[in-house]
């Protein structure tokens, strides 16, 4: 089983071996060995044993790994076998962008409410979402048992917003404001790096043509 | 230096490194040992110096890695040393929202041109930037040499604008719709997985919660 705590790279790795065996699966292979994820993810075959002995005692040396009882033990253990509801603050351009994004509910998360504070915009309908005034985001959080919630806010706001969402019973914020959040020790934000998936294409690229 | 290839995993630590030790010299820590930065990101210690040997020969057993002798090894390998230009192509809401995005910069990289196949949109200025037809796309990348773009268009049109990009030269794309695309070897296509980062936060909640 999953410990009390999984670090942020070892964390990571899930989600990326869960990605893996998904794309073995769809290709139609059902057994992956330690080696195999190993050199598709480059990590020693080592820490992807560490990893998989970790995470649910699914293979034995020499057998190999069954992929379907992986990618159901991964889901399990990021919680993404269920579907959660999501409140998303901010109907701006991202926010609306957010709002008709296809790839969340394919992972377990559905984007249950969409909130503004500016009043011209609620009312207003994106992706099957009508904007609500943020002034009912307690109500609405507590009423569907919303955890997570995503702020797609400016930075100038981003604080205190994220107060209001804590108030709200929010226990964890995807945040897209480049701006780093104060909020009590329960309460996990993690901030989207878009920089971050230009930084590794331009790497990508340095290395092709080298 | 770095090799020819860096597998997937191993270039996403290069990023991870590169944050965590900027925010140690943000604190004001210029020395680091491989334990340290093996317990930040989950990683074995031993991962952590078969990177830092394969990434640059920086530091000795013993005594450490100097954090800014790392950064600046880890930018020069990543490129993101030199600001690059980079080309957006679709002004809807979330292309609006990258031409805005002041991530970027700071990473290296200038968004220097916003195209979109809409005649509506072409002349308008979002971010300091004024949409322009696509039309322009080859003369624009040629001329700014530019070699990497980031494609917000929806899934319908991802195909046909990724096919222009080609043929304009891009080595590397960004890609945001929710599509697979068909782009020749030699191009790198990054598609980037919001949902990803919800799988994260959502499981970083549960671990709180346990």
């Amino acid at each position: 089983m999953a410990k009390q705590t999984i670090p942020k790279a070892a964390a990571l790795r899930l989600s990326l071996y869960l990605r893996e065996v998904e794309s073995l699966l769809e290709a139609g292979q059902t057994k992956v060995s330690s080696g195999q994820l190993a050199e598709s993810l480059g990590l020693t075959a080592a820490q992807v044993r560490k990893d998989l002995a970790r995470f649910g005692p699914l293979g034995r040396a020499g057998i190999g790994y069954l992929c379907p009882a992986l990618a159901e033990q991964f889901r399990r253990i990021l919680g993404t076998d269920q579907l959660r509801p999501v409140a998303l603050v901010g109907a701006g351009n991202l926010g609306r962008a957010l709002a008709t994004y296809p790839g969340f509910e394919r992972r377990g998360f559905k984007i249950t409410a969409l909130l503004d504070n500016d009043l011209r915009k609620v009312g207003r309908q994106y992706g099957g979402l009508i904007v609500q005034d943020i002034a009912k985001l307690h109500f609405v959080c507590q009423r569907d048992r919303i955890r997570l919630a995503i702020l797609a806010v400016p930075g100038s706001a981003a604080q205190d917003v994220a107060d209001l969402l804590v108030r709200a019973g929010i226990q964890g914020l995807l945040n897209f404001s480049p701006v780093r959040l104060d909020v009590p020790a329960a309460v996990v934000v993690s901030t989207v790096a878009l920089s971050l998936e230009l930084e590794q294409l331009g790497l990508a690229v340095r290395l092709r043509n080298k």
